[in-house]
């Protein structure tokens, strides 16, 4: 009972136990990434198309939730570029009617994920993840990565830009503009990414990102640069987030809900990642797939019920959270705690602070996700999964990114389905002077006698495969020639046997022996020589046709072979004596 | 060169060596199929929402089409039900303005499922077929028999019901209009159905739906029954079907397109299925997926372009055309010239044709549709397969046809997810006495050591499986608890390794050492050994720790280990000489 409970509430195995050792560690990875938070959160939600203000609910009460519902001591939760740029291509194509509206859309996307990943949790079904390759992955990634970089320049330059996913609509729309560049925010965006991009070196916890947002204030504040035109976030609502509802409106949840699929599942699989990355350095906690969608989607509910907008566990933000020591669950509460303060007091600091400074964040967080490296290895190691990659990335490019998503795993699909209905095979050949029968492909010199046709299937025989598993024996067939007077059916690694295969697997036999192909099966396991008995398939080889190995199987044909011999002598031997 | 074309147009096989005495077979045949052609025909152009003439049509050029590039003999393409009524759900979605615009787009889907399935035939694609499981085949096809007979009813009884495909708005309407039964026309329907029904035993080839057609027309014609409110066909034009366009609109392909796709799969796989039956009883001849594909889109391209509609090879007029004795496709021919010839002089005697006859035809042909059976079996032998049936069976009937086969489509795939996430693994030991290794659950008393983990993976090592076999190995691991010094990879049966695997093993190698445990990899096959070189997996394991076989991993290791216990000794030897 107390397994199970702390099994569905994590947070009961560590903070009962919680070593005062891990307090400084927590605290200094809870501020620092707390402090990350303030710009990367406003500027998320610019991204998503929300006011910057709920970038912040959203790192309050969904923080906590998943601190205490994930698995995951290091997973630093909360709004992330590719979940936000979904989140505004999903809504943007339900043309809101105002403000309003657009955040009751962001909410019930958030409501809707929190269902489908704490769902997806409670059915066990953590294991789809896996149907992303990797290579699917990483071209998805950097094509969003350029898309996402490609909607900040309208900030970066403050030119009119259209909303659009398709990189071929965002070059023509920025040649057309680029003119009207505001070099005044350009400057300041500019000046952000280089505080950003060479603050980092100074120290691995320098707060690079808060830096640029406090230079960004002071000089529209110093030189009052709101009057030459540049942008600013304005004011920022103090005071936390009050309570509010998603729509439970069917009509809405429908049309929300391709999106809030996509975006379940590439949120669950960005976290899930990064999540092992960590994971993998620490072993002193072990993840679990089906806790963490649990953990993500109560942080959905958490940023569904107060204002936030859908979140999930984020590549960078983490890996700052493990180097600044954090331990335990309890560095995200510090996170959360430290934005409940800024909410309370601090929000009016952020009034002058420079759209140009939010895109500034954005574009070097996303450039760090493009991968250049891995298609150019892919080329020279497999290009197989080179094609994937970057056929994935083209999609999602010019298409866009939900096209490209659902491309990558209809690809990754077709690689599973292609490989299922290709298992492993084997002709037999006996090792000469023993029992042992091996491929006769891998092993040389082994006997391989024209009259005796044996195979070997490795894995299931089920709809998916029986095809190819005809096709090959009927290929060994013709080889072989009219010699062949017994197959053999080595079923030693055959794992299951489903009612297609039944059915055919009865056609075969019936048509073999038909002609004069007889036909026995060895070395069954438990479980499918139940298969083969409940429908009728010992009754049809025939029990005595079933053998423990291949060799008694050998045995009884030879000794067949020798009584239909004798039998055929014998009316002639009669006229000799 | 001449096998080429051989293989592309299959009629050069069979018509430059024409047996005479095939002639009698294929005359006989062709004229059974042809008179059966003209009521199913009528009857399912009707059920298509189209003028029973168009019907007719489809078996014009279409047949010919066939017969030239088709591999099957006596498969007997034409106008069958279920393509019928997936014509006039994914057609009357699009709201036609009239019968030209209906006419327009049922060419249309003609031709692009022409399109799609000579363009899988040609991309090799023929084997996506096998991922249609025999379980949802079986339940789709039921529930849409019921469907489709369900939508005869208003033609038998007279009665007004809109066009649904659900089953529960059907059964609504049924029973509010249910009152309004015509019993004149119900009379003349059941009068057929008992023909169809009865006739059929009189002789097999006894044309039973002709013989009620005849019935039906004679009885409006002797006894002015139209007067009394039965309905006819009315005029049914003369002469051969003129040339005819599909649209070329990209939007209306777009709308089309799913529907589309959807009739190609369910087409192509009814008509594979008992061109496959049948083939099974011939073998002078073989039938290849890849080409069917290529002779079914001609046929649609034939019906696109001669003002047919979507066509396929059907269950029970195949049956027909082989039982009448068809050997090759000169019976489709024969049975083409019948349809023509009818077309040019007896339309006429179609005129006073009663819809209510038509309506038996149909209910008569998919009544033996619906299987009862095969639930029934599954139930006792494979209950998982019985839960795929059925719910295929419930999904198609209650949210419909499109749905029923995509939801079909699904769980196949989910199935091959779940088998292709889950490759056979096994732990081998020694047996006693000899330098073979085995599966220690299925052999008993095998050398299992426990400073040894030797693992066999049996398949690919790839995304989809790769975290269920980590998890397996790390069960394993924990089994054995902390004595385990080095793990071998018994890689013989290893088919391939992808980018996702080899990044995941290169992990494991590092982890594990880093833990002190070694690890080895045995009997690789040459293109996974070039796969493991290519990724730097050799070295990273060390060429020393590959061997081609377990036995020398095995000596390997026992030789270490007594070096290392030698070093051990070495100090302690020292003190005491």
């Amino acid at each position: 009972m107390k397994d199970k409970l702390t099994k569905f509430l994590p947070i009961l195995e560590w903070l009962p136990n919680y070593q005062k050792g891990n307090l400084q560690g927590d605290l200094s990875a809870g501020l620092t990434v707390g402090i990350m938070l303030i710009p990367q959160g406003m500027a998320y939600a610019m991204l998503a198309g929300l006011e910057p203000i709920h970038g912040l609910y959203a790192v309050t009460v969904p923080l906590l939730l998943y601190a205490i519902f994930g698995t995951s001591r290091q997973l630093a939760v909360g709004p992330v570029a590719m979940v936000s740029l979904l989140t505004a291509a999903g809504i943007g194509a339900l043309n809101p009617s105002g403000p309003e509206q657009y955040l009751l859309y962001a909410l019930s996307l958030a409501f809707l994920i929190g269902l489908i990943q704490f769902g997806m949790g409670l059915f066990r079904l953590g294991f789809v993840v896996n149907f992303l390759s990797h290579p699917v992955i990483s071209g998805f990634t950097s094509a969003a990565a350029i898309i996402i970089g490609l909607s900040q320049i309208k900030h970066l330059f403050r030119i009119n830009l259209p909303n659009s996913e398709h990189i071929q609509d965002m070059a023509v729309a920025i040649a057309q503009n680029i003119g009207d560049t505001h070099f005044l925010t350009l400057g300041i965006g500019v000046l952000g990414i280089l505080i950003i991009k060479f603050g980092k070196k100074i120290h691995k916890s320098f707060p690079a990102p808060l830096a640029a947002v406090v230079v960004g204030i002071l000089l529209v504040w110093g030189f009052d640069l709101t009057g030459q035109g540049v942008k600013i976030v304005g004011e920022v609502p103090s005071g936390l987030p009050s309570l509010s509802a998603p729509s439970f409106d069917l009509d809405t949840w429908n049309t929300l809900l391709p999106i809030a699929l996509t975006i379940s599942l590439v949120g669950f699989a960005e976290s899930f990642a990064v999540a092992k990355t960590i994971q993998n350095k620490h072993k002193n906690y072990k993840l679990d797939a089906n806790q963490e969608l649990i953990g993500l989607g109560m942080a959905n509910f958490g940023a569904a019920f107060f204002k936030g907008y859908p979140v999930t566990g984020g590549f960078s933000r983490t890996a700052v959270n493990n180097d600044a020591g954090a331990k335990t669950g309890l560095a995200s509460i510090f996170s959360a705690a430290l934005i409940v303060l800024t909410l309370l007091f601090f929000t009016d600091l952020f009034y002058n602070l420079p759209s140009a400074i939010l895109a500034a964040v954005v574009l070097v967080a996303v450039s760090g996700l493009i991968d250049f490296k891995e298609p150019v290895k892919l080329w020279h190691k497999d290009k197989a999964d080179f094609w994937m990659l970057s056929s994935t990335f083209v999609i999602t490019l010019t298409l866009g990114i939900e096209t490209g998503i659902i491309a990558g795993m209809v690809l990754s699909l077709l690689v599973v389905i292609y490989r299922a209905s290709r298992p492993h095979m084997a002709q037999l050949g006996r090792v000469a002077g023993t029992n042992i029968f091996r491929n006769v492909n891998r092993f040389k010199d082994l006997e391989n006698r024209e009259e005796l046709l044996m195979v070997r299937i490795d894995g299931p025989i089920y709809f998916a495969n029986i095809e190819y598993i005809k096709s090959r024996i009927g290929k060994w067939l013709e080889e072989k020639g009219p010699k062949v007077k017994m197959i053999v059916f080595n079923m030693e690694s055959v794992t299951n046997l489903d009612s297609t295969g039944a059915h055919e697997l009865h056609d075969w036999v019936t048509t073999w022996r038909s002609q004069e192909l007889d036909v026995c099966i060895t070395a069954t396991k438990g479980p499918v020589r139940d298969t083969l008995n409940r429908w009728g398939l010992i009754e049809c080889v025939g029990a005595d046709h079933m053998f423990v190995d291949d060799n008694s199987a050998v045995e009884y044909f030879d000794h067949t072979a020798n009584l239909e011999s004798v039998q055929k002598l014998s009316p002639y031997a009669t006229q000799v004596t």
